[in-house]
């Protein structure tokens, strides 16, 4: 089987995302890296272009699209690692050729680039891969499994949170620096950068919809232009409500993303930070603690795991799955066929619908936590 | 030192919390039980006395009341164990006599009786300690001297919840039935019942006061008069936010109370149900498991346990501490003294707040999770 | 239903263990402590029992034995809490005259002290019970019930291990020092203060018996004279083998007594510090966590517990337990019966296997290891 | 940089331990896999060779050795990833014509073969890699580091266990059948499969060596040839004692490698299932949970880390830094030079002490457990 030809926006040395995409892109060995535009400025993309050894190194997205598309052996897709606010415009160079985008959370800084994007999605073949590389976990995958087969009966109540304590104090490291920059990150602090993640989280693994939300966000460290604490009550489509809590001043958590699901017959139990094990807890038995691969795991998780249960996988493989249900697609895409009912990957309605809660969290909140309607 | 002698209303042969209180009651050899009025009727009052071999049992809490308040050797306080719609009535006959009370929570099932009952302690010389347990556990205790000290900064974040499942069906045993009535328990389900112990134990380890409230209320399982599930969303007094989830029908959790607190210059987390490790989590250190009795741990903890750590100290022992704080508070009110400084029990003040809390979240959730001032 | 007049012999103001023992004995309201000889000098005894408030004190046990014997409501039971080497010598005096024992453990701190006392108990008509306090925890019987209803198949491996701390340094507290004395506490140290624990509770839980051991022991504080950390292997009837770690010099460990026990049909894992827990792990099914009277724990635990699921028990109640089984025997015995067979308590023979572990472990480690039978 | 030409002995399509090593090879970008000898037999070799597109397939590891050297552009290094019978006279192969060699473990079947293989290796220009996969962890790294910095004081006591289930019962799949045929995997069962990560597991942290053993081993399940549960105390350098245990029919136990080192400062404590936290606990402080690049965590960690705190990493990723440091190795070597000084990976030695202990394990066993050297 060929490899993806692979090009990538964004992701120059010091940028933490683009190392994750290349790693998770390399795992599975469905991808060669060939091409980049790697940093905002010419010389930046050269010489991180030359630091990974790549044979064709572009100075902007634009001239890579241009060029890329017009050669025989060019890129199949492009990964978009490039900080919010570039997505768009980026991403809109390589749909309109016919390129393939895998483009990183959140889909844009604004709404009105969001529906645009849309747009440029649906008048493209080529398709839309957003890495929120959480729903590719195993356990993430079998929980949804289990919530899908009824095991836990029908949704009542969701709490999921996403904690983190990188930005306590004010701090000026760049990976700080645009995320706490309304202009390149969105109006969402917390909730546009973890928060998101939280949202797509729930929605992934219960099927439902978040209809309408009341938020309560903060800017606790004094000077900080966009929430860095979120408070969120939610109600579902079918009846079920739910609380979301994103936070990046929640000192002892690092990346304490959790959910849990309860429904009239049991519930479901996961943490990002230990993602090899999920607990089910059906009502009036003892709790059980399924692990990735071992007994009472199924199908769902084990198609996006590499090795038997007890040795854990992590972060790079679960993003790495996101890679390679795109490239079961891009591949069947190839072919003029649709990839097989069981990949899923997030598109761009999940990105668009990331944007919208964002939005609404941040609307709500001015009005003093009214509640508002996605 | 002489043991207080004690009487109780309610508590018969098969109510749950009224053994609970006598347990508490004799751990630390404080006080003796000698009278009672153990149950509605008579019949069951008298049968419920012989089977404790109480020396004197009484048809009815008013009886008892005159009765004992007539004795030389009468009860020097009372235990009240009734449900919450008794207590008010049953409390002001003690407190008028002049016999300490002490009082199951929730304080009382309206808020209108709750106002009646401060003005009864605040017109009797006699004390009033309500039984919010979960204040009385050492490390809660650690918790809030912590707090105090200023070791997590100031106190942005609280995260506080109290998920059950024993209701997640229509059930009809007796603890049940009138914890689901609101004629007997209150206007709050799991609010009231389970709610009020999350609301007093933020307040307590904090010391903040909750000044409003969003609040989003479920009855989930069909029939159900009372909320059993609880979305709050809190301002506190000084600026911190924080969360409130109560829950009776979240499969998996038994008595689930936690609870989160984070300032900026750290953060705490404590469990009920492993209440013997205390989280501390300083910004920018290693996370550091605090034991009971334990390295680190402090006299706050340590005048309210019994023995050395690694020897885990229960439910129980937790509730006898609010026992063994009433008895030095009575031991010393009967010498004409006021306790020392370091004796700390929930009081009438914090019964109303509790009152007040549930108000305070059915108003808002009748107004669609509008903020409403406690 | 009278309650057991008790008498306790050592357990001074000072004493760790005697204050467990007076807790224990009250938590059911079984026994009424009214006689003591609680110190090794009679000033102390004196002033120890008068800070008790007992109404009658002795000077030392011999007298308190000879009186009590002789006063119509003379005590039916004595506890004897003083260092091991007094054991022998102070239960032959209430054992001759009829007055049940409760003695706290390790039995004798010789193995020729602890033939005799099993002489003397085979002697009397006296009921001798052992407070190995751990096989009182309800979740111990738990795993008891479920060994022996083969839902783990037939036993292969035992672990089992108490490490403990507090002897990391030289000390020269009194809790320390005598336990560090081989003429008081025996010829073990850890093996003989805490490997009889886990000895105990594998036995207990597995329903085996050690054959024969080999052992490791060493005392790594320089100028001790005792072990203070032993490794142990185990030969059990039957075939099953064993591994037995018990330390006093390990760093982070309280009182870390844990057991993992292996048959080929699943297993199960229980731990002293959290002892509300019990694992469950069927071959080839999910792990399950059963929790005290919570789903999947049955009667064996329930009639050792006083609370519902989800608010824990600890220590004292386990204690109590066992006070509570000798109340139970102690009761009947008094009515010229035996106690109903679900009543279990550590008695005299499992004292002297205790003593023959220490003895056994000590004779191979001499023996470089060699392997012994018990 | 230049990435190392790579091939491959075993690891068809049917083989789990081949996988991880082609996904570690992969996730740093350092080598290129080019060639191989998949399988026992041509047909099955070519069917694997073209199923991962291999460039250059070959029939046997001696052509390929053969072949390969003769090239201009031949493989830099081999991987040797088929049953331990067959790595010494695979591994001779390459050595002798200076191609490096990176060799699952265990090194070989038999101590004659480990015996001659070091031969091979010191008669050689080339490097010898063993993957002691375990040892790449991070925070595995960090507890090596710990306690070389004296953080817990001189080394007293370690605890270290490798319990699974897989073998519980009689199993026909291929990977249990080599592992329990003595002539393909050696004389020890549980002991040379897993017992040998825990051995060296517990060298690389404590860098102290187990100079004598005493064994007790079993083959529970009816006709296995090999151990299946094996319990060994050991004897260190130095005078620090342990435990040791393996096992493959613990139910409830996947890859459960643990360990506990104790000195006179302090302890730590590690394990394999949630690999990115370590436990230290300094005597007479709290514990502390040290978290992968996370606050308290040092400089050996984050070389061998590739994302921030919170973001786990797992198994793939520690079978990726031995990867890793073998190809800073073999790049030295190839510029004529040594690798920094921090680069460490397990070697030929690491492989011959691992089996020595194999041997020891046995030859003690069949002495009834008599302690022997290695």
């Amino acid at each position: 089987m060929a490899r993806i030809k692979l090009g990538m926006v964004g992701g120059g040395n010091d940028a933490f995302i683009g190392g994750v995409h290349r790693i998770a892109s390399r795992i599975d060995d469905r991808y060669e890296l060939v091409a980049g535009a790697l940093s905002s400025t010419p010389e930046k993309s050269r010489a991180s272009g030359e630091a990974l050894g790549l044979p064709r190194v572009y100075d902007d997205y634009k001239t890579m699209a241009i060029r890329e598309a017009r050669r025989k052996d060019g890129i199949d897709a492009v990964a978009i690692v490039t900080p919010n606010h570039v997505h768009y415009a980026a991403a809109r160079e390589f749909l309109k050729r016919g390129i393939h985008v895998i483009c990183d959370k959140s889909l844009t800084s604004t709404l009105s680039d969001a529906k645009k994007l849309v747009k440029a999605v649906e008048a493209s073949d080529a398709l839309f891969i957003l890495t929120h590389n959480y729903t590719g976990y195993p356990m993430v995958r079998q929980a949804q499994a289990m919530v899908a087969a009824g095991d836990i009966g029908k949704i009542r109540v969701v709490q999921v949170e996403y904690p983190q304590d990188w930005l306590t104090r004010q701090e000026d490291f760049k990976q700080a620096e645009w995320r706490t920059d309304p202009a390149r990150s969105g109006a969402g602090g917390s909730t546009g950068d973890i928060g998101t993640h939280a949202h797509n989280l729930a929605r992934f693994i219960t099927g439902l919809e978040v209809e309408s939300l009341a938020a309560d966000l903060d800017a606790f460290v004094p000077g900080r232009q966009v929430d860095d604490n979120g408070h969120v009550m939610l109600r579902f489509t079918g009846g079920a409500k739910g609380m979301l809590w994103c936070s990046q001043v929640a000192p002892g958590n690092e990346n304490a993303l959790r959910i849990r699901v309860y429904g009239d017959k049991g519930g479901i139990e996961w943490a990002q930070e230990d993602p090899n094990y999920l607990w089910f807890t059906p009502f009036g038995e003892p709790k059980r603690l399924i692990t990735r691969n071992g007994a009472g795991a199924g199908d769902a998780a084990a198609r996006l795991s590499r090795i038997p249960p007890g040795h854990p996988e992590g972060y790079l493989e679960g993003f790495a799955n996101i890679y390679s249900e795109a490239a079961e697609a891009i591949t069947a895409a190839q072919d003029g066929k649709s990839a097989a009912p069981e990949v899923v990957y997030p598109d761009i309605y999940d990105g668009l619908r990331g944007v919208e809660f964002v939005d609404a969290c941040v609307r709500s909140s001015k009005r003093n936590g009214a509640w508002v309607t996605l």
